[in-house]
């Protein structure tokens, strides 16, 4: 009694009087039996509620969202008053064909040389699409050069589980009806005969949807292609599958211990991260142009920045996520992974596309597209305002992560005269503890009908812990989360004011090892949990567009990841300034396992 | 184990196979000391969550909420596919001045026969706008008769609280300013000088809002006016103070031992139902032209009903619920009550508009007023088609009410040529469940911190009684509540492809006795409180406008409401309608104690 706090309506926060608060994560960590034994205690009664409530109050959750009057109303979803076109864009229709958007896009790239074609780096969409044309290779060659590098992943120490379900008859069948538009001279887009694969928790006809478990297809039968996946598949694509992920997209290690483990490309004893593991290290490894991942946590950038490739994060509602697992909640999108890009920016057109709920509940604007094909696109550049909170930016596990970040953004105002603005972003922790409620109550809604049915006993002691910790999440503490949303809606939307793209690292960390004594029973260390998602949170909780590329390597050799965080549908500013940062870096590792699907160089 | 439910996907649910099944309340009836105990026991740690359990399960919440796969994504709040503009309408600015919108709401009114003024029932508020212009009274006499018989009340037996606030000196100010507008022969517009009355959850400066409880305003400080009281004031309207509710908006009987419970002017033994007790039961007595109150779960209609008078329920986000108590939730508005449907009309044209943020999450349509000022107007009364679930319809508790409803809706038909339709609504049940789970997850949310505070030991017991139940929803069940309101917007914009209206009866019960048991700690009666919502639910949750219209009175002299639901948006359609259905309607009873003000009579 007593404790109440009442906050200051958000307009009257004082900015210049904000302190930059580093994350207290008071958990332990736990692997092994001991983990397990502690799953059973979490899920006993009343002792489970015991120490739920200790682990609460010792992160202030209860004392931010029970004792803390919050002048704002909830935002249950993201919502934005309409955005200004960018500038140098080019308009597609969400409505239209994919294959039409694709086009789109492809005439928004730069001039294709194809003497410059199939570097000792990762091959591009438009690479392949030369070799199919030159008939140097075609789509048949490269499905059946993929589904034997598969095989091998098998057999490999340790083996690197890239697929939960793939059906190499189903690949080879759709690569040889590729092959054969390419024969009849007359392939449907530049995307025909691509490999792509897609997580397992959006839905690929024929195959079942587990979401990383052992049970979900039992209770979900899948009849169709998701949204997203079916224009792909209009586009000509080779679906290969559905890749490996972190058990119902509740971690951000990609520790799966269903269906093992997938293993970094860029060091074999080290994590992915997740939750999209699978997508990140099938295209890390070269054996996909480009993976689809959800990500409600930073779930596509965290892995694609541990991974060395980018992947981006759609403004909430761009994307139709229909036909996936996690199609009821406020902070997931889907998204591309790929190698570079240009890539991302095909995959990109040919997915996009609201959902009809969100064409009544929202109001997305036109989506549009970088034109990067002329110079004036870079000259653009020059008039972009880039936001950075230092103390926030420089919060991360190693100072190499961002002075490497540091380092490629002072090159890019050099070389091109974007601004450095110094920006300030209030309630941090208001922020991830909102976070933490919409997703973990939207995730407990959809699960609990299996759960008490007895799913849950079937379900990893991590996912169980989250569980736990969800169940415990009231209605009420629901609704005060979402008041929590608009204040710091109101901030970025501040920020974005006075700037165009907000900057940090994608994580705070490179790819953490893998404790062996976590790949049984899995783990719980939210310290590095916390380091992985410090800086991806605010554009899943406020539906913001985010893209990480990544700037270069740590001693080890480990990729770091920088991300661009835009406003509300600003998808084309964030791929401009990417494509430009790109540029910048220095050619890209091919991770040591690298394996190279065409066989070509 | 093994007993979750899988609800079909709501486009596949065949209505022919629809049973409707009645409201089976599972709680006891508790008054007095034993009510006292109750909760006691109710707050007390294990005991308490058993009991809550106990209920929960015995009226199947968990079931729906955590066993049962609902296939629908959340809707958080109401959410529409753009409306067609309703036919022979006028329509609005609602972001022009109040006073022009009611210019325009006077021109679409029917001719006023001043020799008809002045009847001995209800003055209307063009009866007193005519008095003041003829100089037959002026808005400081009326102000003056209203404080002298307001005082009276106080030393009434029963005393009968009508207002909770009230500054005599204040009404006699704002009464000056309004009769020296007169004798310049520049009243500001219709409702210069007219008295009305504002429910203690809405700011009214310079009054406190204490929304019915003994300590709400000294943690919530009233700086202005809400902004639909703004509107009024600006418009040259008297208000009179701030009026007896249910506490916290959280009952609908109106019993309220902290203030005293206002007496239902027809009955003085006999509630006025709530939560805007004493909105209505200002009205009904002939004391203020109109009120404005709040409707959560029908606490506008509910009190109108029983006090025979008319009460609307705004579209959801179509007036601007800033500056009331309840400004965070997803199924309250503020709507008017007043005699007669006219009246109503001009008070709703000077409050609509909707909010800044609303403008940004919504679309609401251009708002409208029906055009009664032409023949032209009755005869589209002729096309629209009127929808009834017969079997709901009919479940109530005493056939006199559905026959009275019936017959008003047979001499409509008579009279105008409106069809009936019979139509079917399921998930009635879901519907309620996902109501209470939505209001009572949103009210605990802004009560938590001060009840945390200490102040909930301070609230009445049937609040207390409430609270503990809502602090035992869930965040997940919260999530599925949102997927139920989208099942139910689906069954209602399908039921609307056929009809233009709903009919129901307001409430499945007249005014209630008041056990003299009841009055000192309280009362939980759910099986009165059930027939008290029966109809007003729909509207709440998928915010839907709606009217209820008094349409005769029982045996015992009680008035019986009829209610009309219109489509998103559709105000100008149900005012139509009701303006209809007045005229068809015997003169309205003055109430046994009815008093007047204007002392002319």
């Amino acid at each position: 009694m007593g404790n109440k706090r009442v906050m200051l309506p958000v307009e009257d926060v004082d900015l210049a009087n904000v302190k930059y608060e580093q994350e207290d994560i008071k958990s332990p960590h736990l692997t092994g039996l001991i983990f397990k034994l502690f799953v059973k205690m979490l899920e006993a009664p009343f002792i489970g509620s015991l120490i739920i409530s200790f682990l609460k109050k010792q992160n202030k959750m209860d004392e931010l969202l029970r004792n803390t009057v919050i002048p704002e109303q909830p935002m249950f979803k993201p919502e934005y008053p309409p955005q200004e076109v960018e500038a140098g864009v080019v308009v597609v229709d969400e409505d239209g064909k994919p294959e039409n958007r694709v086009e789109i896009a492809l005439k928004c790239l730069p001039h294709y040389d194809p003497s410059t074609a199939f570097p000792f780096r990762y091959w591009k969409i438009r690479d392949y699409a030369h070799a199919y044309r030159t008939k140097l290779t075609t789509p048949s060659i490269v499905a059946e050069n993929f589904i034997s590098v598969i095989k091998e992943f098998k057999y490999d120490k340790p083996p690197t589980p890239l697929l939960i379900t793939f059906d190499p008859e189903d690949i080879i069948k759709q690569a040889a009806a590729s092959t054969q538009r390419f024969e009849e001279g007359n392939p449907i887009s530049i995307l025909d005969g691509i490999l792509i694969a897609i997580k397992d928790d959006i839905d690929c006809f024929p195959h079942p949807s587990k979401g990383g478990t052992t049970w979900m297809h039992e209770v979900r039968s899948v009849e169709e292609d998701a949204v997203s996946v079916s224009r792909l598949r209009s586009c000509g694509v080779v679906l290969v599958g559905k890749t490996n992920m972190h058990e119902c997209g509740m971690g951000t290690s990609g520790n799966n211990p269903n269906y093992g483990t997938t293993r970094n490309p860029h060091a074999h004893e080290r994590y992915t991260g997740g939750s999209s593991s699978g997508p990140a290290a099938i295209v890390a490894a070269g054996l996909c142009s480009a993976a689809l991942g959800t990500d409600g946590g930073g779930s596509v950038r965290i892995p694609a920045s541990l991974c060395g490739v980018v992947g981006l994060k759609t403004t909430y509602g761009r994307t139709d996520i229909g036909g996936s697992l996690c199609d009821s909640g406020t902070v997931e999108i889907i998204g591309p992974l790929a190698s570079s890009v240009e890539d991302i920016m095909l995959v990109y057109a040919a997915i996009l596309g609201t959902s009809p709920a969100n064409k009544i509940s929202m109001r997305p604007s036109t989506p549009c597209l970088p034109n990067l094909s002329t110079n004036e696109s870079m000259d653009l550049l020059g008039s972009l305002r880039l936001g950075k909170y230092s103390e926030w930016f420089n919060d991360v596990e190693s100072t190499e992560i961002s002075d490497k970040c540091d380092n490629i953004l002072s090159q890019l105002s050099k070389a091109h005269g974007c601004e450095m603005v110094e920006v300030v972003v209030p309630e941090l922790h208001e922020m991830r503890t909102a976070h933490l409620i919409s997703i973990g109550s939207e995730t407990i809604s959809s699960l609990n009908p299996d759960c008490e049915d007895g799913k849950n006993a079937r379900l990893n002691y991590d996912t169980r812990t989250s569980l736990a910790l969800f169940r415990s999440f009231s209605a009420g503490d629901y609704v005060a989360a979402q008041c929590l949303r608009r204040r710091l809606m109101y901030y970025f939307m501040e920020i974005f004011k006075k700037v165009d793209v907000i900057v940090t690292p994608t994580t705070g960390i490179t790819a953490p090892a893998i404790p062996p004594s976590a790949l049984k029973y899995g783990e719980t260390n939210l310290q590095v949990t916390a380091y992985l998602m410090r800086f991806v949170i605010p554009s899943n909780l406020l539906g913001l567009p985010a893209i990480t590329i990544p700037v270069g390597y740590d001693k080890q050799g480990l990729p770091i990841g920088l991300q661009l965080i835009g406003r509300p549908w600003g998808e084309a500013t964030i791929l401009r300034l990417a494509s430009a940062i790109e540029e910048l870096c220095e050619n890209k590792k091919k991770p040591a396992e690298f394996y190279d699907v065409l066989k070509i160089n």
